[in-house]
């Protein structure tokens, strides 16, 4: 870098996916560094489907850090962006793109300003995580224009102070977030449990779920909680670590009834600690439970004699349920479409989207299969279960484990213009 | 009593209230003989607005026991109604009445049987605690009858074992039912803790919600709780001990703010322990937490900077609403009539029963002032919070704490007929 201002800008995009807790997080024994009060087990979503694409670009040319969330430029500002940035430029190498004739060395990360710019390939405020996905894409597109020699684990608990479930999105598969022990936070990070390919039969639907109410944030839902709940630390302490175990061993072994278990149980208790939070906090509602847990799955799991199905929620009214195979998922889908069918102004193709061919596997091709379509013989005999839910789902997402951030290598698919640095 | 049979019946009629508990009792250390594995705290609803009254009649010539429940002839085969008869016979002594110059010989209420008739002034099947005050009745009834020298604490430990809660309606006022340490459960009793005068200005207000989904039985969801929960342990032995001492004195002192903070959050902990069940136990519903607590209560108690109202759930979607005095009442009852208005249909007189009152108190006289009706201050401002939900509600029932079980000396009274035994 010479005195003159350059015109060059280096970039670099990648791809992170999104992930969901099969064993929750919630509550945090330091709020600034994020440090859980329990390790927590998620899996990685396919990003074919679900993810966040962030490209990152730093010149001489640019005269403060910008960031833009879908097109929208949004504040830095924020502390736990602050962190983020603070965090990476730290750990800044020298950086040479030969190609372009660009040298930048450490220490100039210090003064070299940021224009960053972050895509989700699915909707905002649907409750999808896409804050993890985003801190993760953050954390990691930087690291890589950066050359940090950091793995992705030590980046995980840079992504961690960003938000908290982000630290998940570093790894393909089935990810542990370690809570550590150390006050500094430096060993409260992700570790890979398994790869996406260790289970790979695994089919994932999402009920994206009407909410009517303004939820609670999950940063003040977790405070209000470990500071009122009177279970919040028993869960923590003495059910979770438990559960961890188990939930390790059913993963590697493919025990899919034990995961199931573990998976129902621990959503439940999640949302019980919330209800015993004062005052109490509510984030499933009569869709969520009374239609997707009882009607939809526990009835089916128990009249199969066996779970064919695991349902998770995170802080939001959204359904997550993994079946054990395509099959049960093709046969899910049917339960689900037959509970809740679009609204009749719905074009099927944007109601169930996704992994498109568990629809053909469950024999829908258009709206009149979907009408055509009978109750399940578990809710036969119980006319009461039967009434259908239209409008309470916006649209199904079908997908499965997945992927760990990647560096896409395709410079089109870049979301900043390479010679202006800015929104394409 | 001689060889022939003879013609004459001996008959009694007393009348016992229903009660709701603020510390809430769920989980059995014993299922046969109902020994809860913590303390609960209930207070006594006014029998002139929700009660058993209950006829019981003796006669050498009556040849089984029978009983009728609102006229319909009922078995009296099951363990627990067994139990409570046995347990009564046990005790019965000679009972003398010179009038009609009957005599009975202890030994002789073994070979006697009975006639019972029972009767609550309230619907059946609304989820208002009807076996609490029905077995209760019974008891006591019987006890009199019987002549039992046990007082009211000792009989409590019989009606225990007809139905858990029903030892707490043997008192007036505030009950506290001893959870015990003896295996025979001689020990697990109710305790008056205060009488219906101490807190005389409290006003309780009962929204019978709408119930589509048939809900898990108490007996059957404690089960599962205590065999599946991972909190419900830590619930009964290191939450609640605390939650009661600080109830009787919040109770002994009437501090509402301590009284409503307790009563919501251990009605919440007690859901939470449902939530936490395999599979989950759901008592309340959308109307219940979303429309009751959230829009109705915890904003109305955040705005006014300190609880006006304490809510408390039983195992069914029905809320239970004390305030603190009948101003606040009546402020809560316009709250509870803008949120949930009456069907179209509906005759305001049989929208809000028992006491008339506080309906006067709100300045509602017919549907036109319940359509006059403004949103609340602390709503005012969010919108979408003031949707109304009308046939949420079946409807309200205005009530206070009240006394504890009285004989009926008044014969008309009589359930059944004097000379043959039978329901009028």
């Amino acid at each position: 870098m010479g005195g003159e201002p350059e015109k060059w800008i280096l970039m670099l995009t990648a791809r992170t996916p999104t992930n969901i807790a099969v064993i929750k997080y919630w509550g945090k024994r330091d709020e600034t560094l994020i440090l859980p009060i329990n390790d927590s087990i998620s899996v990685t979503l396919d990003p074919g489907h679900l993810c966040t694409t962030t490209t990152v670009s730093v010149s001489p040319s640019f005269d403060h850090d910008r960031m833009w969330l879908n097109g929208k430029e949004i504040s830095l500002q924020g502390g736990r962006f602050q962190s983020c940035l603070r965090e990476i430029r730290a750990r800044a190498q020298d950086v040479e793109d030969k190609k372009k004739g660009i040298q930048i060395k450490k220490e100039d990360w210090q003064k070299l300003h940021l224009h960053i710019a972050s895509y989700n390939n699915f909707p905002t405020a649907a409750g999808l995580a896409s804050s993890a996905a985003g801190l993760a894409c953050l954390v990691f597109s930087l690291s890589k224009l950066m050359n940090l020699k950091e793995d992705n684990s030590q980046l995980s608990a840079i992504a961690r102070q960003g938000s908290g479930s982000a630290c998940r999105s570093l790894y393909g598969g089935f990810v542990k977030w370690v809570m550590g022990k150390e006050d500094n936070g430096s060993d409260s990070l992700a570790i890979q449990l398994v790869d996406e390919k260790h289970w790979d039969e695994l089919v994932i639907i999402i009920a994206v779920v009407s909410a009517r109410q303004k939820e609670t944030s999950s940063t003040s839902g977790m405070r209000d909680t470990v500071e009122t709940s009177g279970l919040i630390q028993h869960r923590a302490k003495e059910v979770v670590p438990k559960r961890v175990v188990q939930m390790e061993d059913a993963i590697q072994n493919r025990d899919f009834p034990s995961f199931a278990r573990l998976t129902c149980t621990d959503s439940n208790q999640f949302h019980a600690v919330c209800l015993d939070t004062y005052p109490p906090i509510f984030y499933m509602n009569d869709t969520s439970h009374r239609q997707v847990i009882i009607n939809c799955v526990e009835k089916w799991n128990r009249a199969e004699g066996m779970p064919q199905v695991a349902y998770t929620f995170d802080a939001g009214p959204n359904a997550v349920m993994i079946a054990r195979n395509r099959k049960t998922a093709a046969l899910l889908l049917q339960r689900l479409l037959y509970n809740f069918p679009p609204q009749s102004d719905t074009d099927l193709d944007s109601y169930v989207i996704g992994d498109k061919s568990i629809l053909k596997d469950a024999g829908i091709k258009d709206m009149k299969d979907v009408e055509a379509l009978t109750p399940p013989p578990e809710v036969k005999d119980s006319t009461s279960l039967t009434q259908k839910s239209k409008g309470d789902v916006n649209y199904f997402i079908c997908t499965r484990p997945g992927g760990g951030p990647v560096v896409l290598s395709d410079e089109t698919q870049a979301l900043l213009d390479p010679l202006t640095g800015l929104p394409k």
